[in-house]
């Protein structure tokens, strides 16, 4: 019998509990799930006879000594700042650890003390971190393996509604994190094209956008996803002329939210005064000049150069901003309460389905030949619980968990899925998911 | 017979020795000037029979309770993170303290003590802040005497190139620390304007100008300067309809300065990938999109719609940032970048003269009647030590110091020149330095 601790059983762990559970028959497996709400564990173990349900508080040492102690692996999915408490723990009991996060700097300094205890730290085994790297790796491998010479690789995703339940002018919904959403982006995006390094501040980067297109799903518009770069390293693509990576909008989006950008509304970094009693009016009014012979709406069309009834516009009173309604909130970053306006607007229906959208086109040359292929993946949700993103940031993890406990994975160290021993198998396994990338290969 | 000790020998400290010096025989001191470079000390102190040049070393503990210790008076012209240092020593050996610096956390938390041990620790007491708070408050408290309600108070400064050297086409020299200027502003600037608060990102900040005029000096554009709203309290003014400080340049300068902004080039974040090997105009494509078909400089004039031949680009070119002059600096972020592409083009020259303006615009309203009062300072630099910068930050702090020591200031705690006891004698004294406010009043 093997024990599977897993912390945090918020929205993205519900596919992987459920991937767990339903294998923990054939594989001798007690799943515990642990968090700060004894109820939401409850709902997610739904007194499977293989779960058990637990309180769990990370400060709380006794008890996160006593649960570690008892478990053949355990997997973080708690906020990513307090994964190095759990690591920590793990290496002293000498149990392994899965997450689905970046590898931290001190998650990263780990790795030799985890080699010599024998232990594995897998990290970025979500879909992005994850999935993307994975899918990419793939074909990036099999390119070099054939003797081709990768010149281009552009990656992007997109966490969007599908196609069925995408009802209001954004074109958007919160499915997850919204405030991951309202500050994306923040600090400098970098990237590579054609040997050319590009820095675009964070003011630029909704008006640097791509387009794209998705077989089936139609025009995306792709804005640049923070450091490129430093995925010339983690693909090992050290010398490749071009490397992007981007995150996925609907098309009229980018345009839109630039205006909240430009606006400064999303700066989270200072308090705005007497915040509780603003309408929110007042409060976009507040990152507008003052001209008291023009409305608000008014001000916004001349600044931006805008007609009063243009699609941006629309969106903007779609929302309510020029509305009366009370923030309602006291001592709030502008970035809090942008969040709170879109959350009431951009909230997932009862009966919504969410979509993950993947896309990485790679160009290489071989016999003085130049090719692309692009490579597409698409998920959608089964329901509010399962969504898209809770199946494709849990289903690798669970995937890697199942592995690593039968001796099908066999390393040590702090790893992410870039290696063809972690992620062939796991990819494998992902397709019987309907997790699966459709591929276009041209002659340039 | 008073010792004043002098830590720091750098530009804008040269006014502030030569005061002392020139007031040492009458007031019966001995000035010891400290500098880590004891040649520019010795420079300063030029062999004055009541001055002495030492090699003075911040870090070096004994030898700063030594020199401290030894003196009735301390003025730090330090970096300002330094001053802490100073005054927890000023503090142990009971000594006055003045700078010129803003208050700090660590210097306000010093008051009670100071106040315990009687003695004085006397900051802001250079020209922004200093001259600018005297006289403000001079003419805000004499509004209140005589039963005027404020209604707005607007305040700006610059430190520009007088107009007799006023030779290229930015309008504009470097007076005082370069990297200052390149970064200024950054963070979020705020307002309030008719009772209406206003919150302005850093990238919006340079199109957001206003304009004025100054008795002979003619048209200056105005930017806003960080957080106006504190000055509510600070000068005594917490209901006031209007608050607002800005910054001043000649006209066109924000237009130009801010397609650095847009572009990300001020950003002092993160290191730009092999600078050292970059020519300028590589650096400036840094910033623009990837587009082989276009120029940079059509880049530049298709992003930002502008001509070719505009101002705007006459300035750019001026610079020299479309020419393949190297950059040269290692690991250097985009802000260290272009504060070296400036440097040598906006370098003083050698007989040319600075110039400090500072204006501002009181409203009030007495007896149902509105009234404006402008009030304008111009100061021009005797040469390039005495400058207007080394004039106006170091002669109402030398005036401070003798005022203390002469007992006509008697204060104790942590103090900046708000109240009519500090600002009173300093503005006096100023006059006769030729640093005097011309004041406008009108009926509105």
């Amino acid at each position: 019998m093997k024990n599977i601790l897993i912390l945090g059983a918020g929205l993205s762990s519900s596919s992987l509990i459920k991937y767990l559970l339903d294998h923990s028959e054939a594989n001798n497996w007690k799943i515990k799930l642990g968090d700060v709400s004894l109820a939401i564990a409850e709902e997610k173990i739904s007194n499977h006879p293989n779960g058990k349900a637990i309180e769990f508080d990370i400060f709380n040492e006794l008890q996160k000594e006593e649960e570690i102690k008892n478990a053949d692996a355990v997997i973080s999915m708690l906020p990513a700042r307090f994964h190095p408490l759990v690591a920590e723990c793990c290496l002293k009991h000498k149990k392994h650890m899965l997450t689905a996060s970046y590898v931290s700097p001190e998650m990263k300094a780990m790795n030799e003390e985890a080699k010599k205890l024998g232990i594995a730290m897998l990290n970025e085994l979500g879909v992005d971190p994850g999935i993307d790297h994975m899918s990419a790796m793939k074909v990036v491998d099999k390119i070099k393996a054939e003797g081709g010479k990768m010149l281009s690789f552009k990656s992007s995703t997109g966490g969007l509604i599908a196609p069925e339940y995408d009802n209001n002018p954004w074109n958007y919904k919160f499915t997850w994190n919204p405030r991951n959403v309202v500050v994306a982006g923040q600090g400098v995006s970098q990237y590579i094209v054609n040997g050319n390094y590009k820095y675009l501040p964070y003011h630029q980067l909704f008006s640097r956008v791509e387009t794209t297109s998705v077989p089936g799903l139609g025009e995306f518009e792709v804005y640049p996803n923070r450091d490129s770069l430093k995925y010339r390293e983690t693909y090992n693509l050290d010398d490749i002329p071009t490397m992007f990576r981007g995150t996925m909008r609907r098309p009229g989006y980018c345009k839109a939210w630039d205006i909240f950008v430009q606006l400064g509304m999303t700066d989270d970094t200072y308090i705005v005064e007497n915040s509780e009693n603003l309408t929110y009016r007042q409060f976009i009014n507040l990152f507008l000049n003052y001209d008291k012979k023009l409305s608000v709406e008014e001000k916004i069309a001349t600044k931006f150069n805008i007609s009063m009834d243009s699609d941006i516009m629309h969106r903007l009173h779609w929302l309510g901003l020029f509305g009366n309604t009370k923030v309602e909130m006291k001592d709030a970053t502008p970035a809090q309460v942008l969040q709170k306006i879109l959350v009431d607007k951009w909230v997932l229906g009862e009966n919504d389905k969410d979509l993950i959208v993947m896309q990485h086109q790679f160009e290489y040359e071989k016999s003085d030949k130049k090719y692309r292929i692009t490579s597409s993946l698409v998920v959608i949700g089964k329901d509010t619980v399962h969504t898209a993103m809770a199946i494709t940031v849990g289903i690798p993890l669970a995937i890697a968990t199942k592995l690593l406990l039968t001796g099908k994975i066999n390393v040590t160290g702090v790893h992410t899925p870039v290696k063809a021993e972690l992620y062939e198998p796991i990819l494998a396994e992902l397709e019987s998911y309907g997790i699966k990338f459709t591929e276009e290969k041209n002659e340039l």
